[in-house]
């Protein structure tokens, strides 16, 4: 997996921070995490294709999350797409964007569905080759979720040595992958670890912005292998985050704590915040590994 | 008059270059001159202070001249601007505006004023201190007005020598700024030239984009000081610019030629000119003080 941080700031942008949008590709797969006003612009800078988006996850409909697919959209048309595209948010967005496709984009040229998402429970949204992405509610001013992605089980690959050994054949290759017990000539059953190599571990990100501190969405996004959290304000507005329903650092920290997260990754902050370093530090006196992104960040794992 | 250019392409923007957006000040006042998709953030990036913008005024509704619309009036309402705004625009923009408006932004904190455009003839559509403006349609694919921005002619300064020599008093300098004679003690008429400075010449801006090639316009921009216009092709695609209703360099050039500008800046290139140069040499050739402008660009006139 790999993540490209386009935008990290809240609501008011500043100078050097874009609002929130990441680009996560996965299993040769690309999606767009909201879309911040600028967001083709980012993604420009970044050297990133985005005609291979094919999928669109917007968290909820806050101005700053949502306010550059109107113009990511019209310029995919320009460019005459032709693949289908998928926006999963509220379905009042849905309402909010289709006046303005049909007056702003002539004949759009490609197929654009929208999956309108749930708020009361966590549900799959997405299942292909290769990744499932799952949704997760948060507690924010108005309908929002994050979103689990999951590597899917890879099948496992079968060693070079036992295909001479017992001379496998195609089919007997297929039904190992496929989990069933191969059969030597004698009738024993040959132990699996000597037919397949160990499997890389699948790896999974979470991406939860914006919530007030929500400790049930832990049971969703436990062992995740990378989160980013929001991480809206420092202790020194711990009141300002509770009534906006907003997360500090710490906060942010202790839900990757609590998930027990291969690494925490920290945005979304109020633009009060000129440097983010005491963001991270904080962030960090709970979870050591977290790391404050900016507009650029990438990372792999 | 200052103007600065916040973005110069057309509808696909490069990494290099935003849709467009102009900021003008005229007498103390600070225009903006259509609003593409992140003029919020190239404001802030060259230190305007956005809160002074009292009067935005909109060309045409293609989104590469509006999208940055609903993203600007949220901020500004996020930092709690109470000065009234007034958006000079189609009818239809503020039609799809109201929507985003009442969903996206909690109690909008300053009153805002839509003034619809007429697009049959020209007209006055402000007319305030220091200032004057007036839209001139032209020939698009949808109803489009360029506008021309007008100094006001500037009451004289009156000479030091003369308020010494015939003592005048507040109440005799009032009367001559206002254009009366003045009479001296003897009852005899002073050569106003003796009285007053000779006043600045008062300057004036259009800016002309969207268009096809347009000669009708230069009878409402003739002797104009500063002339932004369109210059969307070079010769190379003359035909795609009379097919898609825009104008080559050469057209700008011309336009200038007979309007007797003082000066010309041409911009809204296509994507496909990875430089500018070629556009600017075209319209040199025909309008030697050509300028081809780039995001940033500033000029002082």
């Amino acid at each position: 997996m790999e993540l490209t941080v386009l935008g990290c700031n809240s609501a008011l942008p500043t100078s050097q921070r874009n609002p929130s949008a990441q680009i996560l590709t996965v299993s040769g797969r690309t999606f767009l995490i909201d879309c911040g006003e600028g967001t083709q612009f980012q993604i420009r800078k970044m050297h990133i294709n985005f005609m291979r988006i094919d999928y669109i996850f917007i968290s909820h409909t806050h101005g700053d999350h949502v306010f550059g697919l109107i113009g990511l959209l019209s310029t995919m048309s320009l460019l005459n797409r032709t693949t289908p595209l998928t926006i999963f948010c509220n379905s009042k967005l849905e309402e909010l964007l289709r006046p303005q496709l049909t007056y702003f984009i002539d004949n759009l040229s490609f197929k654009l569905n929208f999956h309108h998402l749930r708020y009361d429970k966590p549900e799959v949204i997405l299942n292909i080759k290769g990744v499932k992405v799952s949704s997760v509610p948060l507690r924010h001013r108005l309908p929002t979720c994050g979103f689990v992605f999951c590597e899917q089980e890879k099948e496992p690959n079968i060693k070079k040595q036992a295909i001479y050994k017992y001379g496998l054949t195609i089919a007997d290759i297929v039904s190992i992958k496929g989990g069933r017990p191969y059969y030597d000539v004698d009738g024993t059953e040959v132990p699996r670890e000597e037919l397949v190599m160990s499997s890389q571990p699948v790896k999974s990100y979470a991406y939860i912005s914006d919530t007030a501190f929500l400790p049930e969405i832990v049971a969703h996004i436990g062992g995740v292998s990378l989160l980013y959290h929001e991480a809206t304000f420092a202790e020194d507005n711990a009141m300002l985050a509770k009534k906006t329903l907003h997360s500090t650092a710490i906060q942010a920290a202790t839900i990757a704590r609590l998930a027990g997260a291969g690494k925490l990754l920290i945005g979304h902050y109020s633009s009060r915040y000129k440097e983010t370093d005491i963001l991270e530090q904080e962030a960090q006196s709970v979870f050591p590994d977290t790391t404050a992104v900016f507009d650029g960040f990438k990372i792999m794992f």
